[in-house]
């Protein structure tokens, strides 16, 4: 069912419901126990990254390998016929015959979107523009799950650049199929977008409140997510330079938190969180990292067998 | 026999007898069947690319993976010693001690000639300089003897920039083993150089017309082979701006060409074949793509089996 | 023994005993014979390389294949979120949960030894800043022991950059294991740093020479080891033009050496060597790069198996 649903790929947080999300959160928790494999044995993965990429790169070929599958692709457009002024629909279709599954990542909002009208096989959406990355979005509810226990009932604090972030999008998005608490927590410049927030209120009846001083919260919550302002996202450099340090978590700040409460990123990070903080073990992010393999592994295997 | 003769590589079109095709021919179209395999195991490509590619070094790489094979390599020389100033010749000596087989792309002329030199194992000429690409022209003669059941006895017509154009020299040199009749259809600063033409009058006997409007002819081809005009051949600017768009596929010119016509090109393309053609059972050039795979895939275990 | 004491990595020749090296020697040799095997199956190689390079990656990823491994990595760090600002620790806390070994190559000193802090996986310096490569030193032992059949008695000549030649130091450094005569020839200003000297005499009690003229004692040596004055590691391009072609090796100075006389070079070389020397059975550069595989090979077994 999962399969048939998700035949042409993954390519928005949107199209998940609850039932999907859970299904694919029982898969990522199998797939911890599966070191190796050669279920996707005969498979080539096409990895088309038009921007730089270290996590989500490097775990979609791992998994891939894992599972017993190989890879091609390419990590820049500079060395692909894009550097010709091929369009991006024909790179698809002529990617799309060497290869059994694609996964994109692309500057240009509606990337993967558009990817699926071309290609026969699917695609995976990691990260196009400001708008989606829902698979960063999926291990980020495969580690809250296996790290709380729970998604329900949750606090979840999501901090930083809500504007351009886009695995901050996906995560509110999927996260709206939960009975969770939702504190928006930014500069007023980097507030969510209402497209996002409307579709929050209006489709999903999610409760969430929009708030600048992280502090006066941080008692209550059960997970802090926190995020980059990207350089690389912003038209105006005079706002980035305003905003970029607008949060930086300090140690003592883990003092207020409650026993359980969990720190997470899906990095890269800057300065927003210092390196002090890591040796917590409220601090998650590289957890995260590691649960972010086998839920790729977990999507790869749905998709491919 | 085959492998016997081509045991330096692949290096031009010259190199082939109407036999070597059509054995080639056979192997290409058994591949077609072949989805994944193990013939090729414990056998390693390299690919240097030392050009941007998306196409031919994709499709060999997942020719390689299909058959059961591994791959290094590189897609620039910036990461490569050759930003150290190592010489060619250097590095194919070296890569030749960690591969089976080398697939090269060069901006230099004669530089897949040049590698087979300094290498034990075969070399695989993906393109070098302005001159040669002799397995797109295979893949080429591939579809359409898969598409229109023949190759003798067809109008062909080769179309764009003939002067620069790697694809369509080695094309037309395949081409002079059958009974065809060539039209070279190109804007007169873009003819092709006296040379390949001196080859084909003198040494083959091919029968060909040089003109400048296609449109007079489109009735009584077979086959029409487009080309983009690549900017990165010319060293005058300007006289690129001048030709740049001398030839635009029309959806109207469909209805001047025979039921059976086909519309070919090596892509990328840019604005010669707008992308409402694309519909057209009559334009190829996706299945183009896909019968590469397994040309190449013919190529490599012809010569690494 | 070796597994366990190595369990880290390999970061320094320092930590290498004459036991540790011959120990390698002997696997180095018995690999020769291993074309192709699976000894590594289901193991992921990341090769994370912030500096061009042919031979080093390449070879790593050549032997994992050999031996059934599989490869992930960047070949630059411009692909990579090191280019949204993520620190090296960051980018190798994140890699080791997708991998079983890294090979790293980064310009900075200690970035090697630095990695070994933030991994629970084997980490090997490929290339640190111009400190060390002990890689290439062990293969370039590799290679002596195999030609001249000991290490123990040798005049060897260590020749070129040996202020900022990365392979010179970890060469020096193995090699003060054995009853070796050193000579360091190099111009003034490029003399090996006081801190390796005071090693070799004070810690090992290794008999060195330093000369600026080759051939004053080219009759007497048995492997003159070149290397190239590399551009990329001076501050002062003066300083770089006024040594860059200090020494070039001239096919008369052949005819001053011993019949058994060897010359070794790690590659690339830019003038330092012409060509014309290549033919002789006394250059041995390029069998120095396939030692390089099977070293290698023994090396990936050694710290995965």
């Amino acid at each position: 069912m999962f399969r048939e649903k998700f035949k042409e790929g993954i390519i928005s947080a949107r199209d998940f419901t609850r039932e999907d999300i859970e299904y694919l959160l029982k898969r990522g928790h199998e797939m911890m126990e599966v070191q190796s494999s050669d279920i996707l044995s005969g498979k080539i993965l096409a990895t088309l990254f038009f921007e730089p990429s270290t996590r989500t790169r490097l775990s979609f070929e791992s998994a891939m390998h894992r599972l017993g599958g190989k890879v091609i692709g390419f990590q820049s457009e500079d060395v692909s016929s894009v550097k010709k002024g091929e369009s991006l629909a024909d790179t698809i279709r002529t990617v799309q015959s060497y290869s059994d599954i694609i996964v994109i990542r692309h500057p240009m909002e509606g990337a993967a979107k558009m990817a699926t009208r071309f290609a026969d096989i699917p695609i995976i959406n990691a990260g196009s523009g400001s708008k989606e990355h829902p698979t960063q979005a999926l291990l980020d509810l495969l580690t809250i799950k296996e790290e709380l226990g729970r998604l329900d009932g949750l606090n979840i604090g999501i901090m930083g650049d809500l504007k351009y972030g886009r695995t901050v999008h996906s995560l509110a998005m999927l996260l709206s199929n939960f009975e969770v608490n939702l504190y928006f927590i930014s500069p007023k410049e980097l507030q969510m977008r209402n497209r996002y927030k409307q579709y929050l209120i209006q489709q999903r009846e999610v409760k969430f409140k929009e708030i600048t001083n992280y502090r006066k919260i941080l008692n209550v919550l059960d997970v802090l997510y926190m995020t980059r302002i990207q350089k690389e996202r912003f038209v105006d450099m005079e706002e980035y330079e305003r905003v970029k340090d607008f949060y930086v978590f300090k140690k003592k700040d883990l003092k207020q938190t409650q026993p359980h409460f969990k720190l997470m990123h899906p990095l890269p990070r800057i300065t927003e969180i210092p390196p002090e903080i890591d040796k917590s073990e409220k601090a998650i992010y590289f957890k995260q990292t590691n649960y972010g393999l086998h839920m790729r592994k977990a999507i790869l295997a749905e998709l491919l067998s």
